[in-house]
């Protein structure tokens, strides 16, 4: 543990989030920033326990949403990477556990890219992958409340029946179906206006066919591909995608939730209300102790995860 | 020549535009709109001179603005296919084949492509496909107009020679070089903030990488596939687009011209001033006699067209 210099202090992380993000960190090519060097601590979102400040605004206890990485202390200046200050957390009102997931960079990536990338309309279809997941489950909640029909795709049966069942989507298919793609047209009766996609490969195909005239597709995430080491056996699809945005006016459209901060205001508003009222719900899978992140984070790559992934680094004083 | 009954007119065919969709059409399955039968006539944008009619509104010896396709006459209750009213024409404004290309669809397709779906702002860089063509020379020169640094690809020397010299353009380089990504690369010191897509192939694989952060590629039309009869050998480089649009951010649209009819006010008041002005020009590639078509067709396939390519099936009575 680190002692904090003047203008320091020094955190205890609690819970170290987990994210498909990540997996391009460590490629040694950029992706969306520098790749993390050989020996350098992994970044991450966290929530922290402030241990030691000397830093006005933080003192010892408070929590702090933070980005502290791979690691159980930290000493910071209170700076997020963005320049903003690291927001103290009020553990009297949500679990600090949601900082990192639904009321965190994964619920804000699911606000934006399905309201300002996709931006449904009531009684439009919308189709999630990834759809139990951090990002997807807040994605299909939130389409449901604004009034679209809502069909997921994921991987398991029990997620398949959560998806359903617990977040009131209208349907679920499985990726792992032999008949992935006529479950999914029997699930979008009137085709598809927005996708929202996570994952790419067989997926992003099964959906293709469905999508409407002027259909949009925000393009949050290619799990799929993130461990290719080359592209996939020809032929070529990109003409067929190609031709198909051109003919049936698709918009597809890559973000980051980076870039929309100035929508956290309302983000978290919106999503705090609808937990308070019961309209959204999540669901988060927590692993015990920072050895297991490195199995945690490729059991994430292959699906294995049920809910918003965390580790827990040290115990949680906010669970009694 | 058919007689005009009650509430028709018969009409002349004087230019018969032939443009790429058209190639879509001639697929049993749909693209746009359903194929043409087989022995039906074949669909395209005419400019026509009424012969007789029983129309109130058009009277023997106008010129009009209609789509009697392919062929010398025809009969019509003077609407178009989208139900508008056939437009009358103003010889003693600007040629009467002008409304078949800078100041018509194609004309109208680069000023909403550019404007409404590629957001250029000064400064910005624009690469445009096909650039000496009907529409890539409009896109090009506007974007000129509004402050970008403008790019074009284009086959021939002379095809480069003119877009650089008559259209204005910054630079244009050959998709016929075996440096095609290097050309293009040096010709965008910047990147590329707009890819007007027109071509597909492997244009669009050479401008991928120096497409920007928040990038735009309106696709507007992939005439490199439109004789495709299966999908070119692989690896399959969707992932890869795929990829680039998530890091980067890009926009892809594809769009249609009949989508965005309420724009042709403002683009027939702009372009016509610039043309008035001399601020923007325009090219024709004039072929003779309708039994020309299918070759010149074939050849607008191929690139062989120097300037937007019409038919004059029948002598222009404006022209002394």
């Amino acid at each position: 543990m680190p002692s904090p210099g003047p203008g320091q202090m020094v955190c205890r992380t609690v819970y170290l989030s987990l994210d498909p993000y990540m997996r391009g960190r460590m490629n040694a090519g950029a992706s969306y920033a520098k790749g993390v060097e050989l020996g350098a601590v992994m970044g991450a979102g966290t929530v922290s326990q402030v241990v030691e400040s000397n830093l006005e605004g933080f003192t010892a206890g408070d929590f702090v949403l933070s980005e502290n990485g791979w690691q159980d202390y930290a000493l910071s200046n209170g700076a997020l990477s963005d320049g903003r200050r690291m927001r103290t957390l009020q553990p009297d009102l949500v679990p600090i556990s949601t900082a990192l997931g639904v009321l965190g960079m994964p619920g804000h990536t699911a606000y934006v890219g399905l309201l300002d990338i996709g931006l449904p309309k009531p009684g439009e279809t919308v189709v999630v992958s990834a759809a139990s997941g951090a990002v997807g489950s807040v994605v299909g909640q939130i389409a449901r409340i604004k009034g679209c029909r809502v069909v997921g795709v994921a991987g398991a049966k029990e997620k398949c029946d959560y998806v359903v069942d617990e977040l009131g989507f209208d349907a679920c298919v499985s990726h792992r179906s032999d008949t992935l793609r006529n479950d999914l047209k029997a699930a979008c009766p009137d085709g598809a206006d927005v996708y929202f996609e996570n994952v790419g490969g067989k997926v992003f195909e099964a959906v293709l066919p469905l999508l409407n005239l002027f259909s949009r597709v925000p393009v949050c995430g290619r799990i799929a591909n993130y461990n290719l080491t080359e592209l996939p056996a020809g032929p070529d699809r990109t003409p067929a995608l190609m031709g198909l945005v051109l003919v049936r006016r698709i918009t597809v459209r890559g973000f980051i939730v980076f870039d929309h901060i100035d929508r956290e205001p309302d983000f978290l508003r919106d999503v705090a209300a609808w937990i308070r009222s019961g309209t959204l719900t999540y669901r988060e899978d927590v692993v015990e102790g920072l050895e297991n992140a490195v199995s945690a984070f490729q059991g994430l790559l292959q699906g294995k995860n049920f809910g918003k992934l965390l580790v827990r680094v040290s115990p949680d004083p906010t669970l009694s």
